[in-house]
């Protein structure tokens, strides 16, 4: 019943909803054509409905013209409350502050990771997570440290695709992947060496709230240091610990 | 063209935007009633807007069943470009490495500042800013310090106003605060004393590119330290002429 007359079925919301969902990170800047057909809504709608969109700043233009996210949609998506956010940034700022180098949290969203929060400086290795920006989770730390704590039947299903290989070193084969898993477990604490980016290497603890992984903190360096790696683990599984607390009191 | 036929001259989108732009940093959490109201969309048709939003995550409800802005438009507004804001945070992550002090990144917008980054860590003094949120002018130390490099037009209009007094230090005298503006660009920075929160001062820079007041970086404390601010107007300088420069360039 909320359809238009034009195109009975689909309301205009979910046009609207459809333009602002095809962008994502893969895709932040589209010409008015790719939005269309990313959408599936006719060109001449979402030209009508992106000059709405623009007029309230939801979306925006880049220099070249094309469509972007806009600021008020920014500023609209900080109300979103995010008590995980709030209460462990001080933890990864203290993290940060003792070790210097890039550490990042992020939850389990669906198959993959979602980063939630990043400290880093001026001096860190540049590292491919983003907040807001997701991962698959078996070739990052904090995935790996996620997936280790999840029940069987969802390891199961998740080792059960395809999965994807960002790079030479990520491990894709299922058997290897569950013993890793199995170790993760024993030790309390995730470590790659360039599975989801070359240069890069990380430790991830999972932050555990009566057993449940809602979190995982990790860390990121240039994998010419990994031998450092194993003397960052104790302050991150500190970090992760205080976070969990912090959380599930 | 665009209106329902229930409510020609208003487009669904538009009602679906109102919808979100009901939420502000005040107003976070809405029940439905206030959210139609505060609107102005009708409440049937609030009712069945909110459940598409929802689907979509767009809206998420409180414990308490109130809505709220969801976590896709958080996920969504990270999509949004902010170079300001990515060039800034290093700076923002050492000088709050070097000070350990609470620090923060606004831009003008309109006639208050909006919070673009913050750092702050677990021993800092909680303070009133909030990334994605504004506070006015004229008590804030970014505030004053953007205002100080205005053209005169602005800030004659902005004192031509009735100025916001948070506290009993708020100087909302307009003659008053033009003599303190002069002496921000004389001196380069603004300083604050309880004028925006009891407890808390500040020290601010503007990052001048071109003469041009894009941001302002602050520093905040607890104003039982406030005879500490002196000393940290340097380092606060400095990040602010690298930033201009990183900005600039």
């Amino acid at each position: 019943m909320s359809g238009g007359a034009r195109e009975p079925g689909r309301s205009v919301t979910s046009k609207v909803l459809a333009i602002l969902g095809a962008f994502d990170a893969a895709r932040p800047q589209l010409t008015l054509t790719e939005l269309a057909a990313r959408s599936g809504v006719p060109l001449s709608t979402a030209h009508r409905l992106v000059g709405e969109l623009e007029e309230w700043q939801a979306l925006s233009r880049s220099p070249d013209g094309r469509l972007r996210v806009g600021p008020r949609l920014w500023e609209l998506g900080q109300l979103a409350p995010n008590r995980l956010q709030e209460l462990a940034h001080p933890w990864l700022q203290d993290l940060f502050g003792s070790t210097g180098e890039n550490v990042h949290l992020a939850v389990r969203d669906g198959l993959e990771v979602l980063y939630v929060d990043k400290v880093y400086g001026r001096r860190a290795v540049p590292i491919v997570s983003r907040i807001g920006g997701r991962l698959p989770m078996h070739p990052t730390g904090v995935g790996k440290a996620l997936l280790a704590y999840e029940p069987d039947w969802f390891v199961k299903s998740y080792l059960a695709r395809k999965l994807e290989r960002p790079t030479p070193h990520t491990i894709t084969e299922p058997g290897r992947l569950a013993r890793e898993l199995a170790v993760v477990r024993t030790q309390g604490y995730a470590l790659t060496y360039e599975e989801m980016t070359p240069g890069s290497c990380s430790a991830a603890a999972p932050v555990l709230v009566d057993g449940r992984p809602v979190a995982a903190l990790g860390i990121v360096l240039s994998s010419r240091r990994a031998r450092e790696l194993p003397r960052l683990v104790e302050p991150l599984r500190a970090a992760a610990t205080g976070i969990a607390r912090a959380y599930g009191g």
